[in-house]
């Protein structure tokens, strides 16, 4: 039972990897399986059908986005602090623990015009994800941090786009300001919803 | 000449509208030329490679940003009505020439990981198009419309990580309010910067 989970969690890494860098599309089960170690049907033993792989590549990190981004975020103070831990802990992750970048951000766009379970299931856990930003936000005006009829969908969205924009600098412009040009946006949107 | 120049735009535009939506990348020449009505041969005829056709197609799309974005906004004011322009131009063009969204942001998210002459034809493309908004946020600074001193590229890295963003949640979330979003976004860059 352990082992068989622990083989489960060695593919789902390696799958993660593969199509933060190339796309889940191109996920190769073929591929895959030389690169584990397995062979085809051991591999397919695991899940099934390509639709299935691809959904739990999703999970997966979507878990670690949550392990890694939210859950040290939510041992900060409720609030500002709270909001800037997710932009810091989410540069780490993207930086850090996929050479291809944010995993999410590539799926969202190579999802968007692919209609079918894949599409929806990306769709679900950025909904997921976009709400949580709001709701950050609603705590920061409990807090007393951000005012009172802040529109807190517009601050999710705006929170959100700005990462886009760093991976965008980051991973295809190789921008070095990368980093500088998204801190000064996110200071600014900080700034904009505070209370005065 | 003229019939080959005609053939060629026919190609060129089937192949746009097959990568805004399957991504560039998944661009068969075999599916093209059906849906073309040409053989095989006869498509490589003019193209030689599928790189080469890849690396047209974005040009082709870029011709078509320049024909439908910038040169009709040039003809606005200059400043915040050519950069207003330039949004709502946009939004026409990615919503209604392409089924797929704007080609560009999904190719710029495709081969951000796939190093080669592909993607730094993209990365070209998009450098010249991050410096024509540094440039209109610089026009609108030497109007009077945005005070000295305005950061023209954190300007830029605003109004292109707001069109990110819009691309996702109208494409990715089929959020009915995407539009709403960005204008709320847009506005407050262009209220943040204006001259006081």
């Amino acid at each position: 039972m352990a082992k068989g989970s622990e083989t489960r969690e060695v593919i789902l890494k390696a799958a993660l990897d593969f199509s933060s860098k190339l796309g889940l599309e191109s996920l190769s089960i073929g591929e895959l399986a030389k690169k584990v170690g397995m062979s085809k049907s051991g591999l397919f033993g695991h899940f099934n059908s390509k639709e299935k792989l691809q959904m739990m590549v999703i999970d997966y990190a979507a878990q670690n986005f949550t392990d890694n981004v939210f859950i040290p975020a939510f041992k900060k103070e409720r609030g500002i602090p709270r909001i800037l831990a997710i932009a810091e802990n989410w540069h780490k992750w993207s930086g850090k623990y996929f050479t291809g970048g944010c995993p999410f951000v590539a799926a969202a766009f190579e999802y968007d015009d692919r209609p079918g379970p894949v599409r929806d299931h990306i769709m679900g856990h950025q909904t997921t994800m976009l709400k949580s930003f709001e709701k950050a936000a609603k705590i920061a005006v409990l807090e007393g941090h951000f005012y009172t009829g802040l529109d807190c969908k517009s601050f999710a969205f705006e929170f959100y786009s700005f990462m886009l924009g760093y991976h965008l600098y980051s991973r295809l412009l190789k921008d070095e300001e990368a980093k500088v040009r998204h801190n000064d946006a996110l200071e600014s949107l900080i700034l904009r919803s505070r209370k005065v």
